[in-house]
């Protein structure tokens, strides 16, 4: 497989065992999820790292709670446009309590409770954020909550009321219904009267989140022809967090007026680490369109992807009005985060392959306190462990894999990881 | 020039002189606007046709005012998909009284008030009309402002509320702001609150639309500069009907989340007949965008035009939700049509040509009823007016084919002219 490269070569190199006591931070340092390199699972290490310093503007935050995006692993492997250097701290989103405010910050104040979109850095114990991206929690929403709301509900909401214009008695189709963002959206849509909503989404998740849709499709059946078979004029918008093959797909299911919306290139991912082939695949097989070709059709195309929107566009205030009108359904109780799982630095690995495999429904957060799962071995049984799983299949093996990642050295002081 | 060549040629062969008598139409027939070819203004003339029947589902209209579009200049010059055969009746709106209806037409009567929106045909003294295309016309609204309220409103509308997607706060950049649909998009978003609406127009109309408009710009001058002086981070709604050059750099002037919105095309349009050379500019000069572009970029790319919706693609029933709500808006005094101004049927060419001018500020209606202009000219100073034509400027000499077309014969049992 093309994937399979990158992370078994440095294995020796990167797994040694330790001390419980170097576990724990010092009090002048704090645990942190870091990425040492682009590529598997084992690229993936918890650190100490000393604590950040807050700057102008910026928010120090005591992490409660993490939220993971499918565009973590997509950073894991490098498939995003102008990624950091490794290592780095990983995590795009967390909340928590407000531990200091930097110079020229004056609505946030010690001791409240926040939310963040961070551009990195979320996935540690401490971090400091632009107050731009700093929102205040409202009244009675846990960090759990918060967190696994902030990114997924952000995304949905623009996605529904601005790029989508989703209005009433429309039919909505929706890739991965069974993730955060799928279930958000649906959420937001039963705000719009009489909405169809067309939820893609494997087999196994169907009975689990069969009231969030008016109909669920299976991915792997020929799902174009069922939504045919349900519409046949076609749907008034496609939510496309895919790309590759689905793209075209998705636009030749519009019917008049129709638009298709991409947020996210997921198809780029195929196995554990990057591959060329299926980036370059996805790239070409999507058509390039002329403007007259939607004239001449009626059909619009959009792309929205929240994280160029915020922090190389600028848009903070937009996107805080967002925020704040998310918190407001919350608490006027129109919608609920639906959290899959939740898990320890350590077992972000793990975690990180359920996201990858779409086994999540809902959710998928971390919590800095908790502790990790039990450890399946030591270096002592380590050469037994790659036996048994070798004989185990590329996909099975993954939770192996994400032990493995648990017993990582704090090597914050030495060079980057080879891989 | 390229667009010199058909009108002329067949010159001889279609103007002849004719009796006054023989321009009023028998108890049987009725006077229409007829495109013999596409081509120059001369192609368009007053013929009697014989009065059309009223077949099941359709709705028989005496027509007493006609709405001209830039649509109809592209149809004459043959600028447009899928065309039917001349000769034809031109025209694709009407308001009148319904005079007879077909079988299984339950919902308007005999005497009621209505406008349409046809499939060509609208410029005659009678035509029959499919139900699913006949709008009831509120009480008080007249013939005149009904006929150059319905295009015009129904495709501002779509544009601003559905497609665009307008909102609070938002700038919108309009191309050809002078025109009929410009001036409704700037009535409808008025309804808006805090819309900064920046029109592109030639400098002579500015005094005239100053009120209608945030800001004007002249197309003539380096108006992209213009707006990123406004503007630096660009507009959120660009709404283009020109296409070619204009559409690159309406994209290039969305801010973060803009849309570009193409809904015309008359950029194909140069001289007075179709020219292949500016066609084909226009179309290949436009890149085409892979989603790809529009997700790294947040932005959106759509197009609309009515006529495919409405007659291709069956969206009639969407349409007449639109209708409504335009009607509704007339009533409460929110908009009221601009009319530039209002020509006999033998006027037609004269008034096409200020329209493809871009002379007009708002909407060129036709009235059945009215005198035409004084004649000019009979055939014995027709040899005279052609030297004096060719002394003028291809420009100036319009208004002098507009007085030709009055003299047509009715020649609607002769086979169609050769241009």
């Amino acid at each position: 497989m093309a994937d399979a490269g990158a992370g078994d070569k440095t294995e020796e190199v990167e797994v040694e065992q330790q001390n419980e006591e170097e576990q724990t931070a010092s009090p002048k340092e704090m645990r942190a999820v870091i990425l040492s390199g682009f590529g598997g699972l084992k690229a993936v290490k918890i650190m100490k790292k000393p604590l950040p310093t807050v700057g102008k503007g910026e928010v120090l935050i005591r992490v409660k709670a993490c939220g993971m995006n499918f565009m973590d692993v997509m950073v894991r492997q490098g498939l995003i446009d102008s990624p950091p250097k490794t290592p780095f701290i990983l995590g795009f989103e967390c909340a928590g309590e407000v531990e200091g405010v930097g110079e020229g910050v004056t609505d946030i104040k010690v001791g409240d409770r926040v939310a963040a979109l961070t551009e990195y850095k979320a996935w540690a114990e401490l971090t400091a954020v632009p107050a731009k991206y700093v929102y205040p929690l409202p009244e009675g929403m846990n960090f759990l909550d918060a967190a696994s709301m902030l990114m997924n509900y952000v995304v949905a909401y623009i996605l529904v009321f601005d790029v989508g214009n989703i209005r009433s008695n429309q039919s909505v189709l929706v890739h991965s219904a069974g993730g955060g963002v799928g279930q958000a959206i649906s959420q937001l849509c039963k705000s719009i009267q009489e909405v169809t909503l067309l939820g893609i989404a494997s087999k196994h998740k169907h009975d689990s989140i069969k009231d969030s849709f008016t109909r669920l499709l299976d991915h792997d059946v020929d799902y174009v022809q069922e939504v045919k078979k349900l519409f046949p004029d076609g749907v008034d918008v496609v939510l496309d967090c895919l790309y590759g093959d689905d793209a075209k797909k998705g636009y030749n299911l519009l019917k008049p007026l129709g638009r298709y919306i991409l947020y996210g290139t997921s198809s780029f991912v195929t196995g554990e680490t990057k591959s060329f082939f299926s980036f370059a695949k996805s790239w070409w097989q999507v058509e390039k369109v002329n403007p007259m070709k939607l004239f001449d059709e009626n059909h619009s195309i959009s792309g929205f992807q929240l994280r160029r929107l915020l922090y190389q566009q600028g848009a903070h205030e937009y996107v805080r009005g967002v925020v704040i009108k998310i918190f407001k359904m919350w608490e006027d109780g129109h919608i609920k985060p639906v959290i899959d799982s939740t898990w320890a630095f350590e077992d972000v690995p793990e975690a990180m392959q359920k996201l990858h495999d779409r086994k999540n429904i809902g959710k998928i957060t971390l919590d800095p306190s908790m502790e990790p799962k039990p450890k399946l071995q030591t270096k002592g049984n380590k050469e037994k462990d790659k036996e048994n799983k070798n004989e185990q299949s590329a996909g099975e093996g993954t939770s192996q894999e994400a032990t493995d990642a648990k017993t990582e050295e704090d090597d914050s002081a030495a060079p980057p990881s080879a891989n």
